[in-house]
């Protein structure tokens, strides 16, 4: 839509979001390679998968990545009840030297929907803080919570911080408003429950909105200083006491670099729900499978 | 100590952290003014006040702002039970039209400090959830948990979340740890406890890092319909249906923009404990003093 050297506006035409937040990364990366830092707003788009992933594409080049969109509206605000945010996560991932790269991505609801669909297919009961129903009373049946989800039904996942203001649920959803400026308001696309309008044959497209950016660092200090000193903050950070039954301290992205080794190695864990589910629908597709 | 376009490294000499944190914010702005974004981290500094105040800054040139800064270790890591991180505030201000500008400024903590002594003033008990002691078990006292603070007895606040994993106490860590990157390791300042070292007469200086940028909002769409989008965006979430009790939906700032104005126009209400610590002061230093 428009570009200047450090910053661009990208319509991405109502498709898909992948393709064009990819594009769009490379963009903010080449800005911040020439410039020391690139910002690329993205409005018309839809789900762009992980917002980590866009981040991480910083690392190779030496930059810092950042990664904000807002989504389809399941969190309540603060004394709502209904959903009108979308889980708007924050992915930033910085480059270290021998240890493993910081990758946060995090959504600012106290849960994802995957942590109710994992629930769902494991049948267990979820705590009370996680999400709310349509008259502001707890969830703990996650097949109930994500059936009422789809209807659109009222109700929706709680900020992080959880309800009122006891433990902050306002710092929850006050991050995720601001995700919800810089990729909807800022973007020129859609915000709030304007993002993804409900389906339906008469339903606008969904208008969701993403902000993508990078720094690189060493317009701020040398690079192999900069990963040198990010080894050592790693170290400082893993030999802190621990509370008693823990053993480790990790840091953001470490237990999912841990699991995917575990996963190249050992196999992906699935549930009984979903194997029955893949087998479903291998035999509907007269597709073979070995699961064993 | 360096200077591209768009990025700069300031070094505060180990002064206070307002002067240097404020000439910062307006070379930001400068450059966002003139490239579309800025960026500027300060190392060697002191304690900044209020983050907020930054990030304002930046509304009446029509820019976005943006302000981190590392602290004195008072938080703990999720599983670990010493201070190693500081409440690491985020604060972002967004301009509007009409309605007031968004201004979000929040510590990473569940809490900060600030409310530990609001207890400590009102002999009230802390919730559990709020802070953990050396051995890991949850503060009540509030006399206790500041008392144990300043003498680097261990424990400290819990990030926003909470506790361990259930309420997802990692994200507030998380984000603790990134405004730790971007404030301490990125500007060459401290980071985690190297920040703010133990008072004492051998202790090196404190050599806290901030993170100050601004982005110009008619680089990415024009400032009078981004404004006016701000503005619908506030209206929508002000519309939003509510839960049973309560009377408004809020905006980041909004609070304390109304606080500010009833206390204009009312006065500051004042703890027993706060008038009776200034009448000591007063005497003290033989002023006269009208709190009435």
């Amino acid at each position: 839509v428009n570009e200047t050297p450090v910053i661009a506006v990208v319509d991405a035409g109502a498709g898909l979001g992948q393709p064009v937040a990819h594009r769009a990364m490379q963009m903010a990366i080449r800005k911040a390679t020439e410039y020391g830092a690139g910002f690329v707003t993205i409005r018309n788009s839809n789900h762009f998968g992980i917002a980590g992933y866009y981040a991480m594409m910083a690392l190779a080049h030496d930059c810092i990545g950042f990664a904000l969109t807002n989504a389809t509206p399941k969190v309540v605000p603060t004394f709502g009840k209904n959903a009108t945010l979308g889980t708007n996560p924050i992915a930033v991932a910085a480059p270290a030297g021998k240890e493993r790269a910081f990758v946060l991505d995090m959504a600012t609801s106290g849960v994802s929907i995957g942590k109710l669909e994992i629930a769902d297919q494991w049948d267990q009961p979820i705590p009370v803080g996680w999400a709310i129903d349509k008259d502001g009373k707890p969830y703990t049946d996650p097949h109930r919570a994500i059936e009422d989800f789809k209807r659109n039904l009222g109700g929706g996942l709680l900020p992080l911080g959880g309800e009122g203001e006891l433990f902050s649920g306002y710092k929850g959803y006050g991050l995720a408003l601001w995700v919800d400026i810089f990729s909807g308001v800022l973007a020129g696309a859609g915000f709030a429950t304007s993002a993804f309008p409900p389906f339906g044959d008469q339903a606008p497209h969904a208008n969701v909105g993403h902000f993508l950016g990078a720094w690189r660092v060493d317009c701020f200090r040398p690079v192999d200083e900069f990963k040198e000193t990010m080894d050592r903050w790693r170290q400082l950070l893993r030999n802190a006491p621990m509370v008693e039954g823990q053993d480790r301290i990790y840091i953001p992205g470490e237990k999912e670099f841990i699991a995917a080794e575990q996963n190249l190695r050992d196999g992906i864990p699935l549930s009984a729900k979903v194997v029955h589910r893949l087998r479903q629908i291998a035999n509907e597709w007269r597709i073979e499978y070995d699961l064993e």
